[in-house]
Formats: C-alpha cells, structure tokens, sequence
C-alpha cells in the first residue's frame, strides 16, 4: 500500500495548512496578558486623556497674550495660581493671567496653551515675564486626543505587547479574553534514540530534539508537553500518538518521517479516524523528509530526526501551524519583519529547492553580513555557531559573494 | 543645594553603567535554562557523534568499489548485512561487500562512504547494483566531526537559544550553572496616579507605566517586583525605593525625575549610603528627563512620567543594565542585529540629541519602509499603532523621504 507522495513547495503546505481552526479562549487579568492573542476587540468607554493635560513644566494661559513677546520685550502676566498635579480645578484662567501647572498636569478653563518654564521668569509671586510667542494649542494634549470614547483600540487577533497592556491599563480594563495557548504534544522517535542521562550504547544518540523543539514551542508561546521516546514499533508509535491527540491541541513528532519509519508513522496514523496526509516531502533544504497530516482536525506534523532539519523544518511549518492555533490574525502569521543580509562569499545551491544555509550575522561598517558555515544537517554545533539561516530561492542555483539575501535570526 | 547637571550623551551614560556588576548564579535543569545567560564554559565531555554515522538512507561500501560506476555500467557488490538503527554492530565491510544502514545509522568498520539508496538496485537479496561513482568520506559523519572531546562549545556570557539546549543535550549535560535572573523593583510615581481599577477624578489617570515596564523586564529576562505607587512626599518615597533596594537588585522608578518632582527623588537617594549620581538628563527624544543613579553598587533608573518616554528610556537604559546583570557577555550586550529602513516621508529632527520617532514599518516590493506617526509623547496609541522607532543621530537635521535608517522593533 505504498503510494507515492509528490514534493510539494513550502507554498502548498502553508495552502493546506490554511484550515486548521483557531483554539477557544479563556479570561485572564491583563499583568498576565503579555505575548497572548486579543480573543476581543478592544473598544475604549472614555476619552484618553480624559481632561485638557499640559505636555510641559511651565504657565498654562492664553495664547494671544504672548503675541510679540520677546526676549527684549517680554510678555507681562498674572500669577493668578498653581494647580498641583492630580488636583481638580475650577481655576479660570481670563486675560492677562497665567497658572503653574506640571507636566501631566490639568490645563484649567480659559486657558490653550501652556508656555514652557525655561521661557518664562517670576518677577516676583504674582508677575511673570514671557520671553516667546506661543501659539493656540500648544503644549496641551486635548481630550480624547489619544483615545476617544468609543474607539476601537485593539483588534481580535492581535499579539499583546508591552504598549498595548499600557494602554489597556490606561483606559482601566483590568482584564481581558484571550485565545488559549496550544499544547504541544512532542514524540522523539527512532530504535537509537536514549535520553540524555544516560551514557548511549555504540550505535545510540542522545535525544537532541526533545530539549531544541520543547524550546521553539515555548518561544512560540505553546506550552511543551512531552510524551517520551517512542520506538520504531507501531504499538508503541500508537500509544504515544494516541495520548497526544488526546492531551493536545497538536502533535509534534521527531524522527518519524524519514524514509526507514515513514511507511510505519502513516500506517500508525490511519489508525485514527478522519486522518488525511496533507503533504510528505517538502521542497526545502534542509528538511526534505516532512509529513504533514490532519488527524480530524488536529495538526501533525512530522520532522526530520537530524537535529538541524528538525529546527528548520520546526520554524517553518511547525511555528506557523502554532500561530493559526493561537488565532493570530492572517496578516501577523504571514508577514514578518524581515532582514536582508550579504552574503560575504558564493553560497552555491541546488534548485528546484528553497535552501537553507547556515550563517553568521556580522555588521561592519553598516551592512549586515552572511559568513556560510557549511556542515552537515546532523552537525548541531553548526547551528550554535550560526545566528541565522539565509534563504536561496527554489529557482536559484546559489548566492553570489556580495549578493544580498533575506535571512531568518536564529 | 541645588546642582547643575549637565545633559549628557547615550554613549556618556553607557560608559558610566558599565561598571554595575552581574549578579551570583544558580544551578537549574536544563528544560529549565532557556533564555538563561551562560555562568560556566560548557567543555564536551565526549565526541559529537561517538561513532561514524551515515547521513543518508543507503549502503556502506568501500568508495573504490563503485569507481567507473555508471547507469549503463553498474557496480556488482554483495550485500552482508543490515545494521539496524541502534544497534551495535561488529560488522566488518570488505571488499566488494555493502552493508544496509539507515539515516544516522552506524558506518561498519571498513566501510568509508556510504551510497544513497536511490543510486541502488537490490537484484536479489544478497546482491545490490550501484549506479554512480562515490568519494571516501562521502555521506558519513565522522567520529569528532560535530564536536571534539575537550573542545569549548558554548562559553560564559551566553545566552542560550534552543539550539545550543540542543547541543547540551547531545553532550549529555543535563543541569547547568546560569547566571541569576535580575530582580527589578518598580514604583511609579505622581499625585495624580491612580491604580487602574478606580475611576480617575478629574486631574488624575490610570497608572499606565506599572504595565509596560512590568512587561519590558520581563521581555529582557527579569522578575518584576511592583512596589506600588509613590506619592510626591519624601517619606512614600522613600519607603519604597528603601523596600526596592532590600527587595531587588535594580530599583525602576516612572515619574520622578521630571523637573516637578526631581529634586524630591535627588533628595531621597542621598538618604542612602553610597549613592552617586551618574546622570541627570540624557540628549534623547523622547525622555530626556532621564535620572541613573549607583547606589551602593545598585542601579537606580529614573524614568520619565509620560508612557512613551518611559518605554523608550527603558529600553535604551534599563534593558542593557538588566543585560550587564544578567552576565550577558559584552559583545551580546552592545551588539544588536539591526534592522534599516526608509523613511516613506520627510522626517524632521532638531540637532542636538538622538531623536526616536515612532514608525509603522511595512515592506513594499523588498524595501522597508518607514511611515512616521507623529503624535504628543505621553500618547499611548502612538505606541499601538507603532511597531519601530526610526533613530535620527543627534548631528542630524532629519531624515529626507527615501533616506535609509536603524529601525528598533517594538
């Protein structure tokens, strides 16, 4: 029942992996809302600030006073007042009169424009020289113009940032819906594979992928779940998958796609009902060997053993699919901040493949540099020396020296 | 006694932090160092791999073997064995045999390449045709070749990513000595700020800084301790930055180094023994009201009251003091990948001080562009609809559209 898989491009695979449904959500106060996905739009009930406020340290009054004053010819005023800060006034400020006010502070009734102190002098307690014209408005943030009532401030679907919880904070929600966060259940597979406290036998490796792919999930805001070595067996493949559809929202295995266990994981996955192979093999390198898979609407996505694959192939497929789970909204899961880079000698590839080449970033005089490190895609101590993987299109044969590329940080 | 400080440069007030020292270090697990910073060298006890590893689905035969071999004109060798994954093996390849093995499998003895499955024919069970020639050492992984025994992999000052979790893995090193994480005490300060579940009267707001700096120690890998909010009166004050400096190993203060309430803040410090005043004011917009104090060998960071001005001071101040603490290495500490961008339209700066103005980055047909949101600093929203601060140097008079730029991501 072997059936033959076609390569597909990473392009198909994100197509395919474009049905998979956002998890539910849960409430949470907003000190714990750091890194989570808005499950609401954020609608603000009052006007940020919420009263006329001074940007500066100086004398709130009116405008037209200070026209044509000068260092020369300075401005005479009343020094009708101090508003101290987080104090309500009724002060009014009329003609020829100024009131102190802080930054932050209450810009009071009659008054549009607040004068910097440094342009300013106190004659004495009640008389202020003004050395500088002003115009209306300025210094003074108006009401509501930060925020205004009724405004919609934040997006179902956004990331919350530090900014955003202020301004949460600032227009007093004090806590918030957000998506829950996807469990990852995460198999090492493969007969060689020990855990890494115990000293492996000639013939066995310690189980690199367990502690590299447990990190990405955390860093991509899944919480890890791990469930254990699974051996080339089909009931001990069974068991491990089994309980990782069950305590999961999506299933990570390691090892089990390469071509010695490939017909064993598939054959293990129509076990369960409503399973579909969306793709086996990916034109990316490195990290041919992928399975990706719908278990009834659960993703499962099978790596590559070698270590270095595995990541790749992890940051490509697997962070994506944790995205769509989290209900980030499109344009976040597909559009990054991207980073160009040169690479600083011929980078040769293979097309008909989007290759990965391990680099180091180095910045020198203000452009930002690509040194390949080339190795083997088992060799994890290349990807310690690395910060960064540059990308060879599928359709290019490689990178010139000076070339100029886009690279992803590791 | 009143002094006069003059307003100093980022690059004065990063020499002056440069001599706060990191702190004592802990041993954890290593699922549990994530993001941690490096306290020991990691030397490998063992070689990367133990024994000789195929990469590559095949069989292992002598190279010589298969010269001349051709599609036409097929090498004839006989297959020995199978070694299965894990497996120990004392097989010995001799001339004009091959032995089955798998991706990451053992390489037999005598074997010194191993040829990719796809270039085989298996005729009958015991004999394979090979269709192309192969060189010594092809698609084998030598004993050594990933990580030598003795050899320095990851060193002191690191901060670990999941790769290099990974290669502790791989080397069996299970629990790790890092760096303690930075405990940050906070306070904002300000009559007229109010915890964000009370309604603001009018003149007073919401305390927006408590959430954003909360959240920005948390990004840089500290434990936030919030220490409350801080009237403008020398006993509230001191008590807390007093419980800070027990409690914490930085003490973070929003508000209190504004014109209004600087001397208030100055006048406390001196209460503490050992406290030196390295900067009042630094030539950056927005935050110029800026305070870095030492206080006994402890860092106090004052920052300024508006929202926008106080993330970004943190994040050019407090972020590499947290990193110094941290056990960060020099090099990861100043030296960030950066990421340029143009300017969408003119952008005007006043000479005299780094200008950070907010930007909204989004990438056009491979350029970045920068499109700048102009707006009062202590506009929260700004923030929101930001993703990247756009730097002008201090000698600049702005940035012309079209005008390339380091961008900081937000």
């Amino acid at each position: 029942m072997k059936e033959f898989f076609k390569v597909q491009t990473p392009d198909e695979l994100y197509k395919k992996m474009d049905h998979f449904k956002p998890l539910s959500f849960e409430k949470v106060v907003i000190e714990d809302s750091l890194h989570r996905v808005l499950y609401e739009d954020i609608i603000s009930p009052i006007n940020l600030p919420e009263f006329q406020r001074s940007t500066v340290d100086g004398f709130a009054l009116k405008a037209k006073d200070t026209y044509g004053a000068s260092e020369k010819n300075p401005a005479f005023l009343r020094v009708s007042a101090e508003i101290l800060m987080g104090q309500v006034s009724d002060i009014e400020v009329n003609e020829g009169e100024a009131v102190k006010v802080a930054t932050g502070g209450m810009v009071p009734k009659g008054a549009d424009a607040v004068q910097m102190v440094e342009y300013t002098e106190c004659v004495d307690s009640y008389t202020l020289h003004v050395f500088k014209t002003i115009s209306p408005l300025e210094n003074v943030i108006q009401v509501g113009e930060d925020v205004k009532a009724g405004e919609k401030v934040l997006h179902k679907g956004h990331l919350i940032r530090p900014q955003d919880l202020g301004l949460m904070a600032g227009i007093g929600k004090t806590d918030v819906f957000v998506f829950l966060r996807p469990r990852v259940g995460i198999i090492s597979s493969g007969d060689e594979i020990v855990p890494i406290e115990i000293a492996p036998a000639p013939g066995e490796v310690r189980d690199i992928n367990r502690y590299t792919i447990v990190s990405m999930v955390k860093e991509a805001g899944g919480i890890p779940l791990f469930l254990g070595i699974g051996k080339d067996r089909f009931n001990d493949l069974k068991e491990k998958i089994e309980l990782g559809l069950r305590e999961s929202d999506i299933v990570v295995i390691t090892g089990g796609s390469s071509v010695g266990t490939l017909d064993l994981t598939r054959e293990v996955l129509q076990v369960f009902p409503g399973t579909e192979i969306l793709a086996h093999g990916v034109s990316i390198r490195p990290g041919k060997p992928t399975l990706l898979a719908d278990i009834d609407g659960k993703p499962f996505l099978g790596l590559p053993g070698h270590p270095v694959s595995a990541m790749v192939i992890f940051h490509f497929f697997g962070k994506p699919i944790l995205k769509i789970l989290s209900g980030l909204s499109r344009e976040v899961i597909w559009h990054q901040i991207k980073v160009k880079a040169r690479a600083s000698r011929n980078i040769p590839s293979v097309p008909g493949r989007e290759d990965y080449v391990r680099v180091k970033l180095e910045e020198k005089d203000g452009t930002l540099w690509a040194h390949p490190i080339f190795g083997k895609s088992g060799a994890i101590s290349n990807l310690v020396h690395a910060n960064g993987l540059i990308r060879i299109d599928i359709n290019e044969e490689g990178l010139e020296q000076g070339e100029e590329a886009e690279v992803i940080l590791l």
